[in-house]
């Protein structure tokens, strides 16, 4: 059987049963894996592999943006799950001929993103690659032990929420792909592509008010809701006109004939939120907070006023 | 500047330098980051990116020994501070086509080399690539604040050690590039080669005998050496004639006119410990101890009774 047929979740199954965890230890499965030390904090630790060619085309993003998107990406794992980000480390391979000054632009970009939480590189890995460029972040942060939000708390009952609008990052993806002229909504949702924000006070301020399943939005809340749905054993109705769309994306949909819903939907890459609570808790919340839906009976998710039917996520085989 | 000419450690000066590091914490520049934690203990973490094409060529290296590989040389920088690993982090792209025998055979091997030492894989991420094989590996560990070993301690009048010989893996990978018939003397050298065992348990025995300085032989005594050199500020006379090396290693070389020195000193990928230490530490070692010179005033290593001059080790630029 190749890759391709199992799937990613399939090839991750299949290694993590070969691994037995110790207790009280969070291994493959969540945002982050969460280590508890002894003195109240758990520790934090996500991992993320970028592939020229498969996650980016050195024609289509600079260094710098694609050196803020690598360490924000793994920054959002550890607010995903109401952690502190305390340490990044960057392993990348290179080709040789590449110019020092790429590596002084990605730099550049990975540390504005990094500073966004004060996260600070403490090591990594730099070697030889004999074309495409692989990039590795590590990132590690901690929480107070069991306040950590995983996948898997979701209660019937409990609101679907999201932190912002959906469907930028994709929107951005359409505009660089089909070569779309810019004007300022365009460049907008492009900017949102590349250089998405983690949402990391929010992370930690949604874990305080007692969030019972949480995690970022990578590949579209289409495919990402199913993992809270499948981690929990529950089902949810999410009303897809709740679901926040910016006024850009509406905008440029208009504009460009694109399905807003879709994008919101089944895009990915917008690195917002997606938790689960209790209604009491989201009265008057201290945290971004659009309810989109609820936490029902069952195993899948029921789409309520939606146009285009049931969405699936990005598949990575 | 191309990456060539910067250099790999030109390269990492170059991105250390962008970033603080918050007080106490270790950064970039030792075999693994140190981040003290609130209960006596300090968090240890390592990265390591492997390239197919760079580190290995999939035509010589089973999946069972890469995995083994990978998880090894990450756990042996854990080791060369004197730390207890915790867990590891697996991260790789893989090619859509690559059957799953491959990554079951993978990680076998990955499993059997973390069981070593009892560390359990805690995540990852597990991603397509449009053709090589890229792995990141990322350890995360532990040991008793203030007793990690750093590469920064070494002071004139302590003894230059090695747990063990040195040139087997070296001498493998003459036999495997060089397509020799393999009687069990050049198995043992390949085995060495594609098994390198991390020295766990002796790196914690040598911290808490109060080694000045430690790492792990990853390229070679002589640039490895000159780490530890550069970090403390001193020189090292080092006997040649003193060098551990194999008797397995010593009948290859005579089979098949190998410089055993050469191999011993130069070559990397050993994984033995390289750790200098007060001489009234090592009168009676409760760990493997092989000394082979001492730390003296200066900034370079006078290699003493040497047949071949000045050594230098691999670079990867």
């Amino acid at each position: 059987m190749d890759l391709k047929q199992l799937g990613e979740f399939g090839l991750i199954r299949r290694i993590s049963r070969e691994f037995s965890v110790p207790a009280g230890v969070t291994g493959i499965g969540d945002d982050c894996a969460v280590l508890p030390q002894q003195d109240g904090l758990s520790t934090l630790v996500t991992t993320d592999m970028l592939v020229e060619g498969t996650h980016f085309l050195s024609s289509d993003i600079s260094p710098y943006r694609l050196g803020w998107k690598s360490a924000a990406v793994n920054i959002s794992d550890i607010a995903a799950m109401g952690g502190a980000p305390r340490g990044s480390f960057l392993a990348f391979a290179l080709p040789k001929g590449l110019d020092s000054t790429w590596t002084d632009e990605f730099v550049r970009g990975y540390k504005e993103a990094s500073l966004l939480s004060g996260t600070p590189l403490l090591g990594g890995d730099t070697t030889a690659s004999p074309d495409r460029i692989s990039i590795c972040v590590t990132v590690i942060g901690d929480c107070p032990s069991g306040r950590e939000v995983r996948r898997s708390g979701a209660r019937t009952g409990d609101l679907v929420c999201v932190t912002g609008a959906l469907g930028d990052s994709a929107g951005g993806l359409r505009v660089i792909l089909d070569g779309i002229p810019r004007s300022a909504d365009e460049e907008a949702l492009v900017d949102r592509h590349y250089r998405p924000v983690p949402k990391v006070a929010e992370g930690q301020a949604i874990a305080k008010a007692g969030a019972s399943a949480m995690m970022d939005i990578s590949d579209g809340i289409g495919s990402d809701l199913q993992h809270i749905l499948d981690a929990s054993g529950v089902g949810a109705e999410i009303d897809c006109k709740a679901i926040p769309t910016s006024a850009q994306l509406r905008r440029c949909a208009g504009r460009h004939g694109w399905d807003t819903e879709a994008l919101a939907i089944d895009g990915g890459e917008d690195y917002e939120l997606l938790f689960t609570i209790d209604p009491a808790a989201v009265d008057s919340p201290a945290f971004p907070c659009h309810v989109i839906g609820r936490i029902v009976d069952g195993d899948s998710v029921t789409w309520l006023h939606s146009a285009s039917g049931r969405h699936q996520g990005y598949k990575h085989f």
